[in-house]
């Protein structure tokens, strides 16, 4: 039987790439012997990840470290890690300094975090936008946890440097958290006898023209999930910082606080965008 | 990092051959340098595969072929072919000879379907369920085109032979289709310059204590599709049937049929299930 192929093909790269991808999974099933029983809990399984719209969620657990490991090999600058399912686009844009939205009773330590923007050889990149999302300290994520409605971008917004390149957001400390549990992927984890933990992290995405744009995580240091985040591979060791204890009570008198804070800071490093040779 | 098991492992074959898909899935990302925005794309249809209820449509389309092939490779008696999306279990069970559950105007020419269903040495099998499903005329299978409400099981039944073994079952021809072509499925065959076209068939799981189940399909001859099926090697040629037309007056008006009919013999050979060695 001739493939079903009869007209043009509109889009050269996707045919090539979903005909290997195929041929790819065949092989797969007559290596692994998958039975027809298998091969319905597998569709079974699909089916749930997609109807619980967790189809994001488990393909970020388990892929997108390979995804960013391809597009990121060999760059300079920061090293990258995942983006996650918990990204969302057009969060309030903000100055330098500045406080991330938040709840009139967020809960958890206030973490001052900090650094400079800077090209390779160290020179400030003033014009830089830091695009931050992460977790409250219960470990929830704004529009995802915490619905839109409650609590609009909480935690979250589109930082610009000043003019030295720095940033200096006030937020709160997050929370390690689990994954989604109650669904297919938590289900799928149970089966296999692991848990769902990621270690407590930030997230940014950083643009600035005529540089990579460049998607990380920093993780929080002696954090009980840094060894074995569910996310294989999204812990890298130059990622993890230490965020700084201040308990002084006049300093917290001076800050109008009424409970320790934490300082953090990290610079981040762009690589230039190189024009490609013919 | 260490991988993210803590506890026992539940389902051993679950985890081995699920993180051996990971290491495939992975090595394939990295061969083929899916870039970050076609992972997304990726993802993105994915998730809309999952919301339009399309998971087992496009698992059963372009790989159920090979869990077909892995199950029955060597495997005597009649060949074997996919089962589809289009199932439905607890068909109204009826005794031949019978005709398949149909609405009142059913259109499309009456097809006398018969045969006997055989051990490999030719033995009759009396005792023998066949549970039969098929498109109407137009394409169309019931609980999924045509609603439940409107035709439940319409052409679906379970049969049982009678005492020789012998299935005499009056149905419709069936017509060849396209798969539903409005979601991602669909989009995706047209992104490739693929056509969605089924060539006519009609489907059947036979089952006797003793021997395996049969799950397989007869094709119409002379349908244009038969060469290039949009499910690539479903169609065998030791599959595809003759029906034979009949247009005498007076046989039709022996028979109260109005226009002419159409007459398809097959014996199918299940194969004995065989004690395994230790």
């Amino acid at each position: 039987m001739k493939a079903a192929k009869t007209v043009t093909t509109e889009d050269p790269r996707l045919s090539e790439v979903f005909d290997k991808l195929l041929g790819t999974l065949r092989n797969f099933i007559r290596e692994n012997r998958i039975t027809h029983e298998e091969y319905r809990r597998a569709v079974a399984f699909l089916a749930e990840v997609g109807q619980k719209g967790e189809v994001s969620l488990i393909c970020d657990v388990f892929v997108e470290v390979t995804v960013d490991e391809v597009a990121n090999n060999g760059r300079g600058g920061t090293i990258t890690t995942i983006e996650g399912p918990f990204y969302v686009p057009n969060a309030p844009a903000m100055k330098s300094p500045c406080e991330l939205p938040h709840r009139p009773d967020e809960k958890g330590p206030v973490l001052f975090l900090s650094g400079v923007v800077r090209s390779p050889n160290g020179d400030p990149l003033p014009g830089t936008i830091l695009d931050l999302w992460q977790s409250d300290q219960q470990g929830r994520y704004s529009h995802f946890d915490i619905p839109e409605a409650v609590a609009p971008y909480n935690l979250r917004a589109r930082v610009a440097v000043d003019h030295n390149g720095k940033f200096d957001v006030k937020t709160r400390l997050p929370g390690p958290y689990e994954i989604p549990k109650a669904g297919p992927t938590g289900a799928l984890l149970a089966a296999m006898g692991r848990h769902a933990w990621r270690p407590a992290h930030l997230h940014m995405k950083i643009g600035r023209q005529g540089y990579r744009n460049l998607t990380t995580q920093v993780f929080m240091n002696n954090d009980p999930w840094l060894e074995s985040d569910v996310v294989e591979g999204a812990v890298k060791s130059a990622l993890i910082v230490d965020p700084v204890k201040h308990d002084d009570p006049d300093d917290l008198r001076q800050k109008n606080l009424t409970e320790p804070y934490y300082t953090l800071t990290y610079d981040f490093f762009l690589e230039p965008v190189i024009a490609k040779a013919a």
